[in-house]
């Protein structure tokens, strides 16, 4: 047992500190209001990145500091999910770094998708360019009109029709849908109900200028559009792809979900405990710089005891998501499906109970764009509901739990 | 002891209920959706209220549901504290509903400021207008740079320069600001601060269009601009305003504050309660109606619980707010200042509660407009800070607690 | 609505609170000491009542402070449940003062069950016996054997057998039944398990003399045998009662228990009020005279910020239980289900909660009987499980609140 | 970074589990009983030591399953602290585990104590026949008059006179002070009250037959005694050691008390946490075993939620304690006192939790000897005070955390 991180992550996560906080950090004041000033409009259509933000991204992969993501030595960073994990989390203390580093998620799961399970021609065709940072990319999942939380819910249908897949139905929260470089969508429906559980969905690969391909809206979050990115909600209309657009073939799609959740979370995870950092030190900044009847707030009241409480549970959540990580990198994701779902529950209600503490020390400030809090509270409570909301994660602990325990008694009785 | 209501509560609130149910509830999906249309703009000088709200008030103030909250017979409905409690409730189901019946804040406090210490000048010239709901009114208290909590930490000064008193400062969060009839605030300052703590500051009434008032900007809380209100930050660079502006006299700031935050806060706390109520409807509703993995959510994990839970935490809070309330009107705000922080502590950490839980039910939709809940969550989340955040209050109650029980010592002692 | 204690409680409180100052609290810890002399020994044959308590019960009766439980105007003290609650919280101040003042459970239950359901000749030989102190009583109701939070399960049975009724089945954590003068117990049991779920039970009136009744042992709560009470496991062994003994009749026993555990809760709910502001005047009390780290300890970390907490966390538990007294009054304890259901589950857990908070702050001496807080923490934990634990009463709650909704709704649609 | 285990551990763990199911679980309630049996009286002098637990001792000690603690490949097992903790977590699943295999507090840490600071002798005299677990031992530190969480209160002197120290004073909950073998305590003393707070305390060896040393009583802890071991208050009155008998020498008690606490917090949370597990079994056990309104109790409420959620917080807490373990190991106690305070925060509160949560399942069986869950539930409890209450590491962990950010601060800032 140790708990040292290995000795390349050590070395990318020096080179990506000192990248973040000498162009990052001090940019990232500057890029909120840019991105306020060109996107403060729910036109979806007319966002626009702030040009710095294409500068960056090209000086971070002129350093390497490139796909770290990826399990891949030639293409990224060649890190086991475990290697991986510290520097989501230190990309997760600000909102724009994982865009620069080209860890920006849903493009991360996207590519490991094409990575793990796209043949040539769609790898030569989307993971390239994605890979290059030249365009973004969209996971159309979630549905309105059904509990996603229960995949057998979903309703979108990719149906074969001569050398086509013909897609109907209607998704939302698909993130990134609005972002100006955003080409390409994996959609995820129905070919075939009658199938056992496990394989009635796939994965289709869907150029987003395809006819019928029909974006309503964008959705704010608790107000935000998360510009230039958005969540949008998007309407397939008899929308054709040829065959061979889809992923591995019909009835994948549970499978690969699965491949692509399991790492997915511990980034996700990592990610919000990088962002609960972010808001301790707010917290700690805050409390010994503003004074109240005559002390610093962190004398005051409880305040103390709320730092080490917040201290010890983001510190629980990390190493349980490490652990999470290892068990991927060990057993597989499908056997850490416990540990996985333990992190979904834990990492971002930490998350949301350091910011909401954070906010009462900052008072009318925390509510609006002055402070990055606002946009905290988001991720932390719509992580609480994507892939998956707490109560999702809690029945697939308990159930597993109560197999483990079950089998382990009937070891026992056989002894 | 009775905890049935007074029969002119339950006669008006039938009334408002009938009302409500009438007219407000079936529009207000509808008023969401052409204040989101007229006004999906930071630029809140052009911000309209929807026509329909006029005729509404018009037809509440015809039906003598206009003005509960003034105990006063002729001019309002003549409710003591306590009376008037289970309206603000019913009301705060709706977001809508205060400014119908002209139950508004911030304009009802205000209102009470002019009724209980406005001079006749003050009262004809402001309080008529305002009780007719034809203008509407702005506080100016909370300051950007120090903690406003700590109201001796108040920096806006008040000079008097001839037959002028002079303001200077910055203000912000100041509710109401953008609303296209705003004409009036109550501007409080220091105006010696070489008094007493308690008598170092004044209010002052400031017509809006006095030249050196600059609204720098609308504030949006949680990405909300709470269009056509807004949430303004002000700067008043060399006001000038009459001496006979002066609410009371020099000094009396502070006073008057008490006076305004009693009954203040039982209403934010009952409307609070109304919104936790409502809340919980919607829980009850997605939970029976909702079905994932076969079962309606309510069957699923611990909902069951969940409710149970929150059904408790509201009802524990409304009685504790009813007492405070009865406290007010038999003690004083004055000598029921443990039990006014104490629901001003308890009432929005359990709307949070339920609107958080009741968001983890709707998933996505949870998270944009499709349902109040971001709008909800915003009234809970802004109310945890305005009026003193919860750390506040928590020492008041205790240092209160500790006072109370010395002197009870000292009461036997000398038996 | 009326917050004000009436004129009757408060004369009976204030007596009540002179006795308790002038001749319970000063003898509580002598009490204390003189009973562990006596009885600390699982033997309870041998157990012995300190002579002083029967001194202070024929006191407490000299002075007309006896049975205020009873709301018969003769034969106890005429008050509703509602104006009886807040004398029950001041004796739950103390673990001795209910019994002096004839007010102990399960005495006051059984009291109130052959008050208002025993025949004349019952009420005699029992009833009149228990009015004067001079003999206690048993309820049997609890098995070891089966879940009996749901009552269904009850295995003991009660036949008709001749002129008898024929008990058998195991009993437990029967209150009282190691107690010296505990002369009468009432069973419940099955008499017809064919009938509906509501009329399978029966209660009848048990001597315990009575050849067959086998007391095994009596059962230490978290290490406290709660001498000379004693909580008693038995079994009923072919046991014979005459048919008269029978209350009502066969198949009565749910609408009984209906009947009894109304008002029953409350009175353990206020009592576990009282036990909770004993608690909270312990941890003031520790809180401002110990000193570490060169400070009281009420200044250290966030317990001023507790103290705040948990006198909201009582304040509300009492409102809640006294709206829920007012309700039995008025609608009767089977329309009281929820309210009734709630105080069980906010009562016992407020006083846990104070309990564990103040057990902290005395931190070695918390833990024996050198404070009462080991057998306030007894109480409030058994309290968590007896008359049905957490869990059923957050069952009930749910299951009311959603058939209310579901009215309410019907109600609206046929407007 | 590596989650598994060292081939040392699994080694022992291997064996120690074996020895555990076929030696110790299938006797532990039987040892319960005879324990009961043997001692069920205050009047500890006669408390013995059922016979069976000299046998399993001897039995462990063939099979070298002895002395894991002592991180001496010799004298002990020579494992690491981390190597040691999966090992403490498995003996704590029992209460009579650790004695078996001679790992009982307090003797591991006042062997350590021996091991690491004794001189010859001293190791000779004391730490040989505890090593060969022939005799116990105790440690005097917390006072009964003064909070003992702020070491500086210390009030016991040990005062030099001649060739010999001279101890005044009082100590209680001196743990294992009543058992049979118990014959020599490391008592903590001021020795020079005018030196730094560091160097102020010294420890001396105290054999318990010396003349002066009147145990007044054994203390009950919620009500058991914890015979044969104890936890005893002991009067030291002139009470005389030859000089010989001090620990490295004067004024080094804090420096020994650290090196001791470090380790012996780890094996103190990773039984907790073994404790934890052990409640948690008996959580599923009941739960899918126990009818109530005709469905396995896990079935009802939100008992799934419960499990999931306890599960988390087992397993977050078992990783935060390895994590200390491994930074002792590394760093040394001194640097790792903010990982210690914490786990010493968290392990207990985890313990009470699952304790609490599972004796809900148990009902009345919950609170009696029936079930292990009183003895759980005063070991989770006891230890939220003792060596620490929450309160102190919550402040240590602030104060750390507040040191290393503005370290860290300032490193920055020389960048």
């Amino acid at each position: 047992m140790d708990f040292s991180y290995s000795a390349k992550t050590k070395d990318y996560l020096a080179r990506l500190d000192a990248f973040m906080r000498e162009h990052i950090e001090p940019y990232e004041n500057q890029y909120q209001k840019e991105n306020y000033r060109l996107n403060s409009t729910p036109h979806w259509r007319e966002w626009q990145v702030p040009p710095r933000v294409a500068e960056l991204k090209q000086l971070a992969k002129e350093q390497g500091l490139w796909n770290f993501f990826l399990p891949d030595n030639e293409l990224g960073a060649g890190l086991t999910t475990l290697e991986y994990a510290p520097l989501a989390e230190r990309m997760g203390r600000s909102l724009l770094a994982p865009e620069v580093f080209n860890c920006n998620a849903p493009d991360t799961g996207n590519m490991e998708v094409l990575y793990h399970f796209g043949d040539d021609p769609q790898q030569e065709q989307w993971l390239t360019p994605l890979l290059n940072g030249d365009i973004r990319s969209v996971f159309c999942m979630t549905e309105p009109d059904v509990a996603s939380s229960d995949a057998t819910n979903m309703q979108t249908t990719i149906k074969a029709d001569g050398s086509d897949w013909v897609i109907n139905g209607r998704k939302w929260w698909s993130t990134g849908l609005g972002h100006p470089d955003a080409e390409i969508a994996i959609v995820m429906g129905l070919t075939d109900e009658d199938a056992d559980k496990h394989h009635r969905h796939s994965m289709v690969l869907l150029p987003l200028n395809t006819p019928g391909v029909n974006i309503e809206r964008m959705l704010p979050a608790l107000g935000e559009y998360d510009a230039p990115y958005g969540h949008g909600e998007v309407v397939f209309d008899n929308v054709r792809v040829p065959k061979e657009n889809i992923i591995v073939g019909p009835g994948a799609g549970f499978k690969i979900a699965q491949g692509r959740l399991g790492p997915g979370r511990i980034h996700h995870c990592m990610r919000a405990i990088g962002a609960a950092e972010r808001a301790l030190e707010l917290f700690i900044e805050r409390g010994v710089s503003r004074i109240a009847f005559g002390e610093p707030l962190m004398k005051l009241g409880g305040n103390t005891e709320r730092l080490a409480d917040l201290r010890v549970a983001i510190d629980q959540a990390r190493l349980l998501t490490l652990h999470a990580a290892w068990q991927i990198d060990n057993v597989g994701a499908m056997k850490a499906i416990k540990e996985i779902s333990a992190i979904k529950l834990v990492a971002p209600n930490v998350l949301q109970r350091v910011v909401d503490e954070t906010m009462q020390l900052f008072g009318g400030a925390s509510m609006c764009h002055d402070t990055p809090l606002p946009g905290l509270l988001t991720v932390a409570r719509s992580l609480r509901i994507a892939d998956g909301p707490d109560a999702v994660h809690r029945a697939t602990i308990a159930k597993t739990e109560l197999k483990q325990r079950e089998k382990q008694l009937k070891g026992r009785s056989n002894d």
